[in-house]
């Protein structure tokens, strides 16, 4: 599959290097690829413009900072496009814990679709950091990953590419709007993250 | 240990039930202990009035509905005690799903802990429902549990008492502040209960 990943922070390094370890092509979307590529972080791999990255991909990822999605997508062509947003709309401007931009009433991933509503997004893989994202086996056990979505083939779509990554218990709420919990949940996600001293986790659903 | 366990809903009868079966002295406040205990799915149990209830506690939990939960606490004298607050402030008045009343910046437990500074607020339990509350060994393995706080030795007699339920992995916030990532956990809880059908799960923390 072509995939076309929008931004270059470490979700979206992670999520190009996990995606091209299983076979896809994958070009990364960025404002100004030679100055990405100049980076001492960037790790290679295929460049683009936001605009360029998108032209023939199968599917488009968010992977930029929620604080910037909407303008790094405004500058994507996502007629007809599955977009699997994985960003959280953390506001760090008054330091740690961050707050959210949006929530409770709204999501990031609504906002992106009422932006774009000739695209069919998907949100996933926000609820975890970018190396669990693209291996779930670092765990020492299975864990949980959530897919929300109004489209049942994009979200089809997403479940197909979880399953492809090693994730085995996939929960599934058909319906965007959900979003709105996957994104809540970060404000706990980052005391942990602080409390625990590791991005390294996830939850389980037992049940 | 003598326990006022304020509210009568399904948390607050499950509490009151499993903290008597483990060997507590359990009373429970209400607004009118007559009409409580003329109630169809009253379970039986001490009762007495918000105020009365707490008299010579050394514990008072706060199980009554979020968008209640002041108004029933002012009737309190808190003096002094250890407060363990369990209530979610979610708001069903525009349907399901419900949001909050407060998050993201301030939590329930705070504003509690601002209306009544001469107590020790712990925010615990809030992330699952009562039956599992008092109860975690329904669930096919262990799981997890929070507990945040700004006293330590409030804390500590709350840690114990989860420890007496039954639960094992419990993860300690140091301040009470983290109650918002616990109660912004109640959005994607209320989905998934809808989406798996039973309140009967929680997450365990992997890592």
């Amino acid at each position: 599959m072509r995939i076309a990943v929008i931004g270059t922070g470490s979700a979206g390094q992670a999520l190009a290097s996990g995606l091209r370890r299983i076979g896809h092509d994958v070009v990364t979307g960025t404002r100004d690829p030679q100055a990405t590529a100049a980076r001492d972080d960037w790790n290679g791999g295929a460049l683009a413009t936001y605009a360029e990255a998108a032209v023939g991909a199968d599917l488009v990822v968010n992977a930029t900072g929620g604080g910037v999605s909407l303008a790094a997508l405004a500058e994507v062509d996502l007629e007809g496009k599955v977009l699997l947003d994985v960003a959280n709309p953390l506001d760090f401007s008054n330091g740690f814990p961050p707050t959210l931009t949006v929530k409770d009433t709204d999501s990031l991933a609504e906002q992106i679709q009422r932006a774009h509503p000739e695209a069919r997004v998907v949100k996933s893989l926000n609820t975890v950091n970018g190396a669990v994202m693209v291996d779930p086996a670092r765990l020492p056990e299975p864990t949980t990953i959530f897919v929300a979505g109004d489209d049942e083939a994009a979200c089809r779509l997403v479940r197909g590419l979880l399953v492809e990554l090693g994730w085995s218990d996939i929960v599934e709420f058909p319906a965007l709007d959900a979003a709105r919990g996957l994104e809540m949940w970060l404000p706990l996600w980052v005391r942990l993250m602080s409390t625990l001293g590791t991005a390294d986790f996830n939850l389980k659903l037992v049940r």
